[in-house]
């Protein structure tokens, strides 16, 4: 029996087996293993973490881009920095947006995600309302003339390629490109494993936005309990407004999503003692 | 570098390195292995499953408890099935009750969580309002002629020793010693791993009790994202009730957790599509 183990956390690590190696090579970025195993089904692994699997993605996916996107209520221009598996950008085609650009630095992650895992992106890549970008997503923010909306960073962790997309200048050419009334969100990491991550996140984010607020999602591969994402935006009741607001920006995904709901969307935005400032507000304890 | 592969799931398995062995014996009912890891403290294992932790075991036991004592707002006397390492009993007497029996099979795991693990219990086993009995629990529920407020099943998986206290005959006698209003939480496993055990729980206890909604707690070492736990009583609303009573029954507690609050206790009733009818009422889809 082959298995995998993830190369992430110091003491604790997930073992899962390895029914098949589905895909293995280096790209000019970073090294891909895309295997099969019987309970995940196939598993994106990159530098030895893995990004994402078949069985799990869409709850990483759904609350990265619904949260946001519900809240907002009227995106019509969508960025999203990273994600070259199209799992986000999947969830953000479902909301009746104009156009969105994903800029991923390693476009031999976009064409190996296609090829092998393809049900993430369900073809989003052919939808004529998306345009994609291959490099430095970081130097795209700062030189684009494009507005947004919303700004999805669907990144790898502060380590490595993926360290500028949680930097104070790369936060702000992002609140530079937005529109009145924009909203980001970023995924910050397992707040149990690495709770400086997600303190950083909100302290940058408050800084550069306004109003930052955490909110969790179990997903069952990103060891910890509960993946932390910190949504940002000018003020802090525009990234979780009332259960009417979200019903309505919900109206357009009724019945197309399995993990996120109105419902869901208010109680990510409760966190406990241990994770977070008893008014949630912004930032940590 | 020692390490502790768990062996409860087939295709996954969580890794800990292993700093130190403290303790490993055979129990007449059970493997016990006691370790200390970097990152979690000590750690329980019981045939190969990890139990508790030093670090995250509150997260568990706070939800166990504090959901039923909570939304009950007035026990007196409360029931802990299992529970040896004490520390749902030290949650349960941070509320003014008047009597907790805790029914556990395997004395000798009372003991060594005390010696090896004693900041779970923290002094609980010598508090005055708690008796101990060393025992089969399904069968002092059978035979007991005390009554109970509130019930806690804080079992192993419904595999080996653990397995009756997942049984409606249990259920049915739990439901016999209760009083008027009482409710009961059960662990039901990791529902992106075991669906089958909460389905089979909330069908059991529905039919038990009458209501009975499934809620969520990620507990960092119980693998697959949240781990499930089931409340049940007469009527549904009783299990969660609005923000005023929760409030009220958490002014004992105030200051005192470090995962409950009352708008975590709402919050974790929420349930995705993937895992409960949309509702939420009794059961899942």
């Amino acid at each position: 029996m082959i298995r995998f183990q993830e190369a992430l956390h110091e003491h604790y690590a997930q073992l899962l087996t390895v029914e098949r190696v589905v895909h293995r090579s280096r790209t000019r970025f970073q090294e891909v293993l895309v295997f099969e195993n019987a309970v995940f089904g196939k598993v994106l692994v990159l530098d030895g973490v893995i990004q994402l699997t078949e069985r799990d993605n869409h709850i990483y996916h759904e609350m990265l881009a619904h949260v946001p996107l519900v809240a907002h209520g009227a995106a019509r221009d969508v960025l999203i920095v990273g994600g070259g598996d199209g799992g986000a950008l999947k969830e953000v085609l479902k909301h009746p947006v104009r156009s969105v650009v994903l800029a991923e630095l390693d476009g031999e992650v976009i064409e190996l995600a296609r090829r092998h895992l393809p049900g993430v992106s369900d073809g989003a890549f052919e939808d004529p309302r998306v345009e994609v970008v291959i490099g430095d997503a970081a130097r795209f923010v700062a030189e684009t003339a494009g507005e947004f909306d919303v700004v999805l960073v669907d990144s790898t962790d502060p380590l490595g390629p993926g360290e500028v997309l949680f930097s104070e200048p790369f936060y702000r050419n992002c609140r530079r490109r937005m529109r009145p009334g924009g909203l980001i969100a970023v995924q910050s990491g397992a707040p149990f494993f690495q709770p400086l991550e997600l303190e950083m996140v909100c302290r940058r984010l408050t800084a550069c936005f306004g109003a930052a607020r955490p909110y969790l999602a179990p997903v069952p591969t990103y060891a910890g309990g509960s993946l932390a994402l910190v949504a940002a935006g000018a003020a802090p009741e525009a990234l979780c407004p009332g259960p009417e607001a979200l019903h309505a920006g919900f109206s357009a995904l009724a019945g197309r999503t399995r993990y996120y709901t109105p419902e869901v969307h208010g109680a990510a935005f409760v966190l406990p003692p241990m994770f977070g400032a008893p008014d949630g507000l912004s930032g940590r304890r």
